[in-house]
């Protein structure tokens, strides 16, 4: 494993190729091996333990590829298993969770902070906790309220990311936030697709607060926070242009979808049985 | 393996419970055995070759403990993995395809038949060649149009069964199927969780179509198909009452959907690995 190793990440599904499109842009030099664990897609409904051992399998598939970084894109699998995966492999591992809490906090001035996210994402707890500690490196207190928003991964992958139906869901989730946390000034999209549906909870959130909300997409933070680990262990690669293979436990629809999250077409997919 | 011996229900998750439903109503004599794959549902956006995969893991289950018949009751599954599973067991197997199509077929006047379902189940053409053969048995001809409507299934396991978001979700599928069909009078539900829409698929039919259109339910033909099944063989039970046996692979949230699938709370549900 050297600098010229590639960085593999893995995600339950498709959704991860947001965290991609940021690596890929952030980390021109890069090789990047994402795996798809597209014939157990979603994990956010399922339990820690299943989520747990799905993200061990996926996490040793990407070692034997030889890997000098392991970025864990899914949401739920890093609110989950992140413990659990830095305690059995040797090289780093980045999740969502930290690097989106810390985007968040560094955004809030009002302190009242918003988290949607899975139903396992939610309920691990996980990002109320990052919030905190994050804040509390700051130096000032922090007040999180987390929501489950389940339809909102269905509706990305059905491609029905700002119509009349977006909005109707986005605003049944966000108005019980609202009424929960009126005076949040920072939505965390805690959850690889909701990118795409960015456009519309940025307009549900303008309608339903009196403020302004600022979006923080865990993504971005994500793709920063890798840069950073690279280089803090003198792991960034530095020649040639970035490249990037994909794995996938199921074949079904990739293309179409992977697109929509890509951003441009995805050619060479691989099917691999974890 | 007797008539005294359980009959093995498998299902992607807890969408099958709509057949267990219909089946303790029809047979209240008989042990039932379910197994809900819960770590990896849904099984309508995967490959035929996972999906078949899979099936067959759940039917070894249900044979270890000594069923005398397999339902299978996601129409996926049926519509993929049903011949395979059939050259590879010895009790008989019953999917959902042929009872439903038959049903489909004894109820259309017009001869034009609408199919919903996952992904999978459309793309596998299992209904229409299921409904031709039906239609042909009884010399009559038969046009058939299928849609995928993947959202239908996260929005029944959300519980968002009958307000305006379902609606504009089936007004926006049927409205295509209307297009292209605008004679149907019978429209198949070919998933295991629409039943729980039915208020709703049966409102927005209405409001589309200007004659009516009979809602053919796949999970009460199958409990039909089931009896019968049982008698042409003399493998019903005679004596004692329903029983129901639930095993899961994965544990999250089931007591709080299968309640919604069910009609009552289901107790005593054992996790497993396949």
């Amino acid at each position: 494993m050297t600098s010229d190793s590639a960085i593999g990440i893995f995600d339950s599904g498709v959704g991860g190729l947001t965290v991609v499109h940021a690596m890929l842009e952030r980390l021109p030099r890069e090789e990047l091996i994402y795996l798809g664990d597209t014939a157990r897609v979603p994990y956010g409904s399922k339990s820690a333990e299943t989520v747990a051992r799905y993200s061990k399998m996926s996490a040793r598939f990407l070692l034997s590829q030889g890997v000098k970084m392991i970025v864990v894109a899914c949401n739920t699998a890093s609110a989950y298993a992140l413990d659990e995966l830095r305690a059995s492999v040797e090289v780093p591992v980045l999740g969502a969770v930290e690097p989106g809490a810390r985007a968040a906090v560094a955004a809030t001035r009002s302190g009242r902070v918003g988290v949607i996210g899975t139903l396992g994402t939610v309920r691990s707890g996980a990002y109320p906790r990052a919030l905190e500690a994050a804040a509390a490196e700051r130096g000032r207190p922090v007040s999180v309220t987390a929501r489950a928003c389940p339809l909102l991964v269905p509706l990305a992958e059905e491609g029905w990311l700002d119509d009349e139906i977006a909005e109707a869901v986005a605003r049944r989730y966000l108005t019980g936030l609202r009424d929960e946390a009126p005076d949040l000034d920072v939505l965390l999209l805690g959850c690889t697709h909701y990118p795409l549906l960015r456009a519309v909870l940025q307009r549900v959130t303008r309608e339903l607060f009196r403020h302004e909300v600022v979006l923080v997409d865990s993504a971005e933070a994500m793709a920063v926070a890798a840069r950073e680990a690279l280089a803090q262990r003198a792991l960034e690669r530095t020649h040639g242009e970035s490249r990037l293979r994909c794995f996938v436990t199921d074949d079904a629809r990739i293309a179409e979808v992977a697109q929509r999250f890509l951003g441009r077409p995805l050619d060479g997919v691989e099917r691999v049985d974890l």
